[in-house]
């Protein structure tokens, strides 16, 4: 069976991803999966089953190379908050960029796909709350140390926040100036106060 | 030509914007919309040009309702601000109904089209600033009789609620509870004060 090498998979799922941010699942064919991948048809169903079975493995490529840039990002910062901080500031600098346009392959699925399919709705979940756990662990974290005001509900909070992170991926799709996506994400990050 | 009548094209418009809403534009073909319209595909044709000249009408329709209807609810609001609080309580019920997994066609359409439509991305932006200046409107009312703070800033909050309806809008894809989507939108709120 012409099962790609593990270094071959990580760069098939590399390419499948592109093209799937790009043009969406209903608008990447099989044809086009064969020629960004440069496998054989054959190998490609070997390896992954259907086109649908590509998705889920590059979902999960996306889904796991996101929260490893946001925990790292979260372990650098100077306090929870702040690493907090730094990510609404990167979405917010994503989003006025040319390359924002595409958004997030996470909620392209969400709308996309996942009212019609539940397979991949579990599996957009599973990231999307593997990501709020990174959240609401730094919230937690500056709730203990009083860095967040003891009033806040670190839960509430990380839930909030998450609905954020979807609509300023939204908002890039908008094509946004770069000074709008700045007052948006300063008004966003009052909450924290 | 079978041009439909003003009465008949809104009913076309109606069950058009419905296909859209649930299948996305590529996964609405021009047969399905034949089938729902139940007009032959020269009518179609004839009165729209193109499945894209449907689907920019059937935009107009959906823009044009979800502006009405936002409109409609801050005029009944015993206040401005308390208007925008019934719109938001509403986006998260609808986003704990299973109908809500359908989400929001304009929001939708930013991540399936708008980076490759131009003429699509331009109509979705003017529907989505024309619900933007509604909001800013009632702002503007509530910054002027003190109901909103004075340190606050309309056009900011305004930008920064729009941001919210989308993120609402995807949190509606991933099936939340009731509980959390008021929980959300409490929080958001608290913003308001």
């Amino acid at each position: 069976m012409a099962r790609p090498t593990e270094f071959k998979r990580e760069e098939v799922l590399e390419r499948a991803m592109q093209a799937f941010w790009d043009h969406g699942y209903l608008g990447t064919s099989m044809a086009d999966l064969v020629e960004v991948t440069d496998l054989r048809p054959g190998s490609l169903y070997a390896a992954f089953g259907s086109k649908e079975g590509l998705f889920l493995a590059a979902l999960d490529h996306y889904g796991e190379a996101t929260a490893a840039r946001l925990a790292r990002m979260l372990a650098e910062a100077e306090s929870p908050l702040e690493g907090i901080r730094a990510h609404f500031r990167q979405l917010a600098a994503d989003a006025a960029r040319p390359r924002g346009r595409r958004s997030c392959l996470l909620v392209n699925t969400v709308l996309e796909l996942s009212r019609q399919n539940d397979a991949i709705q579990e599996r957009v979940n599973r990231h999307l709350e593997n990501i709020e756990g990174l959240i609401r662990g730094a919230l937690e974290e500056a709730h203990a140390s009083g860095e967040l005001a003891r009033g806040k509900d670190p839960a509430a909070l990380a839930a909030f926040l998450m609905v954020n992170i979807w609509g300023l991926r939204v908002f890039a799709g908008t094509a946004p100036k770069p000074a709008r996506a700045t007052a948006v994400v300063d008004q966003l990050l009052t909450i924290l106060d």
